[in-house]
């Protein structure tokens, strides 16, 4: 958690750490007991909820929502400043909710209970996509429908059951993991871009069949996919008004309640008033009088306000409406709102329930508005509102993603600056793993853990960005791998390991793969150090290019996969994604990957540069920093010329290396880029960890 | 011209030289007399025009047509063994004909008239494209409306005319020289990528106009892009029946009318019978009855035919149906096939009108028939058409693209020997250039001129592929450069001279481009240099790629660019297009470009790598090879690898060459690269060429 504006997370902890701990041990008084103590507490703690009643309602949500980085943070919701009695009585009321058990279906019996519910709804299919409304990377608890349906737990992917299959499409880096986690003989597992979902429809789904699906869990974009292959197949999409998996899924959960903070201009640079008039000019510019904002990452840049409704990215789930006169509609559970951050919005913002949302576009319908949605990201549902409503619908991006992707100097300073606290820690780590590793004791998940601890010390430290992926040997070709109780394994001597983490500070987000050897008196194999040494000409081709305004990622990718074609070798993920700014470690619109993307890079965009190479059953390799684009001089003719600038910084496992594999100016990249981390993190050390920098970043 | 199966060109330009040459001083002996010489000449003679009004009327399309390789081709429409009397007399009625100037408007007054014209109808705007129903590069006379209205001769562009402004939009190939042939008071011109023409209608038409399309001339994809352009701006789109061009362009040729001949299947590799059941077991796995076939070259390809309806290549205008039966409707003007062609198309394909193709799509129609045509290629027309017939219209590329994409290993046999003839007479012509241009005496055109009479001497020669750009010093700098009387000039000492040049013969399809430094006693600039080296390390990195199976060419493009980039360079064209066989010198599917594109390469492709830069004023630098994709061999995993075969063979400018700029495997390349044209194209020169060449490809 952070704080609202003028105090520092260190403050904040300070604060924090002088109030008594909460107990788990201390017992819950009752309800009647608690509503004297809500009511005794008063105006003079802040209090907001008056019942027991009311308490338990939001403690659903809370319980819905992932737990904040200290155990009071939610109580905040309650109260601003609760007494040591209520926190006491709070924090045992949570511990009773979390400790009865959901009842849930048994995990076979989801399939069939789902088919059956589809049959008395008289559909024959349904499309259980992985996204929420919000059509982000993160999903709350309450939206893991297909999590509970199949069992799979990436990141991104796609379920269509019929009446006699039912098949999960997920992409390269999850199919290992997927035949894992699924139960194969009910659902066949694809690679989503080798079979889309949508030809798998229109093969498999009888002719005369209907295919129901949610339109508030899809897009426009999907459901036109859909119905395409259901029309070649003589069968018929149709929208849902209710959910089916809702009917079955007993033991769902409440849908997320985390508090809502104001992020400080110190930090964002630009203050929210300034982003709403400068997106409405943009609308008003265009003809438009309103745009639809669905993602939650959108509405947390454009107010400034930072939420924790889901793990790893402080989104606040909410549904906005701006105006051409940049008064914005936020639709939203008000309880999240804290004081301070109702303040912060002001008088131009009006907080609605997520109900009013429908209302809403009916009028800008029935005045006949010109609406701005888009189809790639919002839901068909706000679609088939508008027009029914009558509105003139425009197909458009969403207006904040791409201001949103282009850093502005402050956000980059404070990126900059995280990086810098990032590496120290990375760095340090990777000083005791030097140490430790070889005597062979050290596990994926307890290596994880020290460096979680490491970098928690750092100023700012919001959580990680991600789930930490710490993969030895053989794990580390699972491309997505997350250690857990059961697959935890020791890093042993000789062997690669692949740790791929990041954080969230209040000044930027961080995410950084390193590809390590655990010596312990044995070398890396001549292939070992081929494949890492490829994989590192990549990173170094795509670090050092120098590309004219206009360029796209795409046009870019090849750059960081030719010395691994060359020997026959290949990564199946993309090679970057764009970061946002204490914001989703996945942002767009631009990536670096082979899909065709025609964003072009613009300066003060933040992405990874992240080849690879798996080798399944054996070991993964990555090497990854992020970079910012930058200006670069004028080219001839007056082109304006972009490069990038690295700003993670961690040195590179020197003993995978093969020099011989390296061009001059490779060399020169790789000792100059070394240099630079011994300057800047190096005073950041402990003079053990200085000592071992020193060696680990010598020129190759 | 190419002879029917069974005889070579070689032994067809022997037969026509034993007879006697036609005069054109022979003088027209009138109707009558003329009437008399057909009737007489008969059955003997293979005659097919009865009387002198029918071959005036033939002959009006002749004159629509570019002329054959030899003055007497078009004759064989007329009869098959002209007697030397009719002969005599055909070639003096043509010549009158050609005597009699087209009358037609100044240019000055085109658009006034066209703009009278358009208010006459009704309508506010117009938009002329440069194509024609085909959507191919070349058009033929009767269709040059965007030559006719503006003065813009380029193989791309498209105007819009609207009541008080007008606009040419043009690529970045074309900018410099659409300026110069444009009257940019009438035509403002615009970078058809920065500004694209439905911006600009959307920007400048009135709300409430009615802007005109030719449905003819125009694809559903354009005509959607035009669409909301006119919605956005409040103006509406409208389908015109007659194209208002046409009512007042006075002097508008005839259709053309060019002898077809079938080509052989030891030159096809791949009888007609089975392309069309190919390509029909693939309509029939899609569930489809019926594909549309509106591109020339796909119907040249299919049925193994050549024409000789436009210029530089040998293309039948033409449209077809193939069924799923693999049968096929051709719809063409009759007069255009030979008897022998019509023996070799076979019961299966049966010949009619080009207005029979409406009453065969309502036929299609009426039947509920699915029905495959390619929004992107084929005209709107023939989606209105169909859409009101009833059809079940399934959007979807041209079946017959991508199979003539992947030529076959005949074809492949082919195209690797006509690029040895070629190569032998390009290097012939550069020997000779070594010796001649250093004296200063040389013109463009003369140059040009030398190396067609050289490339005509070559086996199966049918033509130049395009006209070739011969472009010294600042000449060089306009990319798609031609030169006229009034351009022409001298190749001077211490000049960059460019040379785009490329054949038609029976067996293949050639382009290549070679950049020379005219010496005499000057040499090139350091920066000369470095432009050069840049431009040929980029050549070579895409020669030298490994992939894997599903790359596309736009992942490739930068490859050939980065080393310019490295220095703020830039060339604002594709790097590669792909090349038919003995068909279209640009083809598609695949391409390799900035601009995204999917299609994968596939074993067999044939693609220019052609990297370049210019400097305005000054000079310009292309080198371009044909390669072909091959498989090379399995990468990890058995994921199936491609590269290139360089088939171009022709030395490389080494005086433009600094060597400190290539690294050790670029050299290694070049130099591998010049030792086998030495080897290949070496035995095949005069003792003079061959000691040149050995020098031009001596290692760096």
């Amino acid at each position: 958690m952070f704080p609202g504006p003028g105090l520092t997370s260190f403050q904040v902890s300070e604060v924090i750490e002088g109030f008594l701990p909460v107990s788990a041990q201390t017992s819950y008084g009752g309800d009647r007991a608690f509503d004297r103590l809500l009511a005794g507490a008063g105006k003079a703690a802040g209090v907001r909820v008056s019942t027991a009643r009311a308490v338990r309602d939001l403690l659903r949500g809370v319980l819905g929502a992932p737990p904040g980085l200290r155990a009071e943070d939610w109580m905040a919701l309650v109260a601003s400043r609760p007494p040591v009695a209520l926190k006491a009585q709070l924090g045992a009321l949570k511990a009773r909710m979390e400790g009865v058990p959901a009842e849930d279906l048994p995990p076979a019996d989801r399939l069939p209970a789902l088919r059956a519910r589809l049959t008395a709804m008289g559909v024959d299919g349904f499309i259980v996509p992985r996204a929420d409304a919000h059509q982000g990377e993160h999903v709350p608890a309450s939206e893991q429908r297909l999590v509970w349906l199949t069992g799979f737990t990436g990141s991104a992917g796609i379920a269509v059951v019929l009446a006699d299959k039912a098949a999960l499409f997920v992409d390269g880096r999850y199919t290992l993991q997927a035949r894992n986690e699924v139960d194969t003989a009910r659902f066949s597992v694809q690679h989503v871009s080798r079979l889309p979902p949508s030809r798998w429809v229109a093969a498999n789904i009888p002719r005369g069949a209907v295919l129901g699906y949610d339109p508030w869990r899809t897009t426009p974009r999907e459901v036109a996919r859909f119905a395409a292959a259901c029309d070649e197949a003589g069968a018929r999409l149709k929208a849902l008004a209710r959910n089916p998996v809702d009917a079955v899924w007993r033991g769902r959960p409440a849908p997320p309640l985390a508090p809502i903070h104001p992020l400080a201009t110190r930090f964002a640079g630009e203050n929210a008033a300034d982003k709403r008039r400068r997106i409405a000019a943009g609308l008003a510019a265009d003809g438009i009088d309103a745009a639809v904002l669905t993602r939650p990452d959108s509405i947390a840049w454009l107010l400034n306000i930072r939420g924790g409704d889901v793990a790893n990215a402080p989104l606040p789930l909410a549904f906005a409406l701006i105006r051409k006169d940049a008064r914005v509609d936020l639709f939203i559970d008000a309880r999240k709102l804290l004081p301070e951050t109702l303040v912060h919005l002001g008088a131009a913002v009006t907080v609605r329930p997520v109900a009013a949302l429908g209302p809403a576009l009916d009028a800008l319908g029935a005045r006949k508005q010109s609406v701005l949605a888009d189809p790639a990201g919002a839901p068909d549902w706000v679609f088939r509102r508008l027009r029914r409503a009558g509105a003139d619908i425009r197909d458009g991006d969403d207006p904040c993603q791409m201001p949103k992707a282009c850093k502005n100097r402050v956000e980059l300073a404070g990126i900059r600056a995280a990086h810098r606290r990032d590496g120290a820690a990375l760095t340090r780590f990777l000083a005791w793993l030097a140490a430790e590793a070889p005597k062979g004791r050290l596990t994926e998940r307890g290596a994880a853990d020290v460096l979680e601890v490491l970098r928690a010390e750092g100023r700012h430290f919001q959580g990680l960005s991600f789930p930490t992926i710490s993969g030895a040997g053989p794990h580390g070709a699972i491309v997505h791998y997350r250690v857990t109780a059961e697959t935890d394994r020791k890093l042993r001597p000789g062997e690669i390991y692949l740790l791929d983490s990041g954080a969230q500070y209040l000044d930027g987000t961080t995410d950084v793969t390193r590809t390590l050897f655990v010596g312990g008196g044995k070398a890396p194999s001549a292939a070992m150090k081929d494949h890492f040494t490829r994989v590192l000409k990549g990173h170094i081709r795509l670090a050092m290019v120098r590309f004219p305004e206009g360029t796209s990622g795409s046009q870019l990718d090849v750059l960081a996969r030719s010395a691994l074609w060359q020997a026959g070798l290949e990564y199946d993920h993309g090679t970057g994604h764009g970061v946002g700014h204490f914001l989703n470690v996945h942002e767009g619109p631009h990536r670096i990957s082979q899909v065709p993307n025609a964003v072009a890079l613009r300066p003060g965009m933040v992405v990874s540069n992240e080849p690879g190479y798996y080798k399944a059953g054996a070991y993964g390799i990555r090497i990854e920093n992020l970079v910012a684009v930058r200006a670069d001089g004028k080219g001839v003719g007056g082109r304006q010329m972009y490069a990038f600038e690295t700003l993670t910084l961690a040195p590179i496992e020197r003993r995978l290396i093969e020099p011989r594999l390296l061009s001059a100016e490779e060399k020169a990249w790789l000792d100059a880029y070394h240099q630079r981390v011994a300057t800047v993190i190096g005073p950041r050390l402990d003079a053990k960890s200085r000592a071992w920098l020193r060696k680990a970043t010598a020129p190759v």
